[in-house]
């Protein structure tokens, strides 16, 4: 890890401990949120922008002290447009020895074309109806889930520090393999918002024809079409990344909707119900909010000291929806095992204990104190 | 029009004119709040519900004075599920000289089935996450849509004051054919309903696999699923009697989303630019909300006093999206023609004063003073 720089940042009293350095690369609304968050906990952002105007907007603002690369940053979050990521990456990796992360909607092909330990993908799953660094909050992740998507090549410690980073800022770890996370965020942003669309497209060409389609359209037509309202820009990219996944799921997406006009075309009353009882059901099981789990036990599991266990065993509780409200390694000082330690909620601490015995690990439960 | 019946309402003052007097078959929600709505304007309500246990209930919540068929209404609202419409709808103008309307959510078919000039086929656009009775609010329709679907049989006087106890009740009035009420519904409702299951479908089964789907879910897919957590009692009755327009659109909708596909696939991203450019306009364009028109201007059209005419000009109105604030017909003491006096929004008087001279029809347009 990088030595901290003694320097305090300009205009902030010195304080006995020199504050934390993160970088951060494009300062839109999510570079500029994760910006604003670090400043109120007291650390030193450094930070660039293609456009120098938005880059210059940003610490009028507050999301950065400074302009520029910081090489001593412990760690520096790429906010580009996804296309841009792995370079912008590349050239952070290169700047310093901190660690790189990214806040891009697709992963697979980001992590793929980033080969570095220190480089952990991830993708905060926050957003807000403003945009570009005007928007920028400091509590945007607050309660949100930011997904983390180690492999076996990602450092442990750059994967636990980031985890850590993370939760400071108020999110909810979510750690899942790239590809998971691809076909998962496929099902539940990247078609909706496609959908959303293709309604809206219905909707408007009706609405040639007849113009008071548009004073019927109420709160249900409303809530689904909301997201077609936001800036087009990014979706280029997000869609040529997870082409793959998008198109799959787009075809299931037909499937289903060809069911359903099946079952209305034939009347048939018993299977409409089934499947509006089964999405009802599913809906009403959909968490209401990420909340903090107020129980918690400590599970102390045993690990090699040899790469990508960490992200073995964090992306098979993301894969079983366990929640890690923390997490550290506790090194043995000879070297060749060492011990993760995972908070988890009481509920499904059975279901990862299970789990991890099966893959072989020899996991000890016990309630925290 | 039936003779008003000269008794007040049991608990409440004489005042000098005797209530009005209204009817409603089925207490739901929608029943309920027409109850509520019309008893917060002095007005008597009688009503009945198939469940005697829910007919009980409308009168505890001060939906209902009493219970039973007053052959004195003056308006009786069917306020059933859409397949018993047509029945109850008979029953109701058999047991007096009312007008009859309905709030079924589909209409070709039950203003076909229903064939008397006292019945207008009508549609408030609102609801509730509530259900039942005990979610009845006297405000639901105040700002909300709601379509009548007058037809060359109507009788003018019936559909007018119709339209005028809508009003009265805050809703904003939209006259449409009943065919096109049909097919804008299932682009703007029963469409985007089986478009939610679909989603949450797909949803659910990814969660099988993928527990931590359930977390990823954020606000767009909240916002595009949650009418899927609605009660599918009602569905079956509406994809049954709207299956026409429901399948027509449902075809479209997968077009689009098969034309969004090839898009994705070929990675075409000058078209998915295009594509999501014009949904986002579109989107835009839908108007927040229905605000009363501070602007208004005085239509009067002479018309021949035969029936339809009304129907002929207000549903004009309708597929023009011109909001008729007030209507009045003024007939002329010979008989054979009269005035059609409409208020209307400054801004779109143009766009029916035109549409009306080219319908052959004579308007004048002045300022309301």
């Amino acid at each position: 890890m990088p030595a901290r720089s003694p320097r305090g940042s300009a205009g902030r009293p010195m304080s006995a401990a020199p504050p934390r350095r993160a970088g951060i690369v494009g300062t839109g609304l999510i570079g500029g949120s994760i910006g604003m968050a670090l400043r109120a906990r007291g650390w030193h952002v450094t930070g660039t922008d293609r456009d120098a105007a938005r880059a210059a907007r940003a610490v009028e603002l507050g999301a950065l002290d400074e302009l520029g690369v910081d090489p001593d940053a412990e760690i520096t979050f790429v906010a580009t447009p996804v296309r841009a990521i792995p370079d912008a990456a590349r050239a952070a990796l290169d700047a310093g020895p901190g660690i790189v992360t990214d806040v891009g909607s697709v992963k697979g092909s980001v992590v793929a074309a980033v080969d570095s330990p220190r480089f952990v993908g991830g993708h905060p799953m926050a957003g807000s109806e403003q945009e570009g660094v005007d928007g920028a909050d400091p509590d945007l992740f607050s309660g949100a889930v930011w997904v983390l998507t180690p492999t076996p090549r990602t450092d442990d410690e750059a994967f636990s520090r980031t985890a850590s980073i993370v939760r400071d800022l108020g999110a909810d770890l979510v750690a899942l393999d790239p590809e998971h996370h691809d076909s998962l965020v496929a099902v539940v942003s990247h078609v909706p918002h496609l959908t959303a669309a293709a309604l809206m497209q219905l909707a408007d060409r009706a609405a040639a024809e007849h113009r008071a389609l548009l004073r019927l359209a109420a709160g249900g037509f409303r809530d689904m079409t909301r997201i077609a309202a936001g800036h087009p820009g990014i979706w280029p990219d997000i869609c040529g990344e997870n082409r793959e996944a998008i198109v799959e799921v787009l075809d299931r997406l037909v499937d289903a909707l060809r069911e359903v006009r099946g079952i209305v075309a034939a009347d048939d009353r018993a299977r409409l119900l089934d499947v509006l009882d089964r999405s009802r059901a599913a809906r009403l099981n959909l968490p209401s909010r990420v909340v903090q789990p107020e129980q918690l036990c400590e599970m102390r599991v045993p690990v090699p000291d040899r790469a990508g266990v960490l992200a073995e065993v964090t992306t098979l509780a993301g894969r079983l929806d366990v929640n890690i409200a923390d997490l550290e390694i506790a090194h043995s000082a000879l070297g060749d095992e060492g011990v993760l330690i995972l908070l988890v909620e009481d509920t499904s601490a059975e279901r990862l204990r299970a789990a991890l015995v099966e893959a072989g690990y020899r996991p000890s439960v016990s309630p925290l104190e």
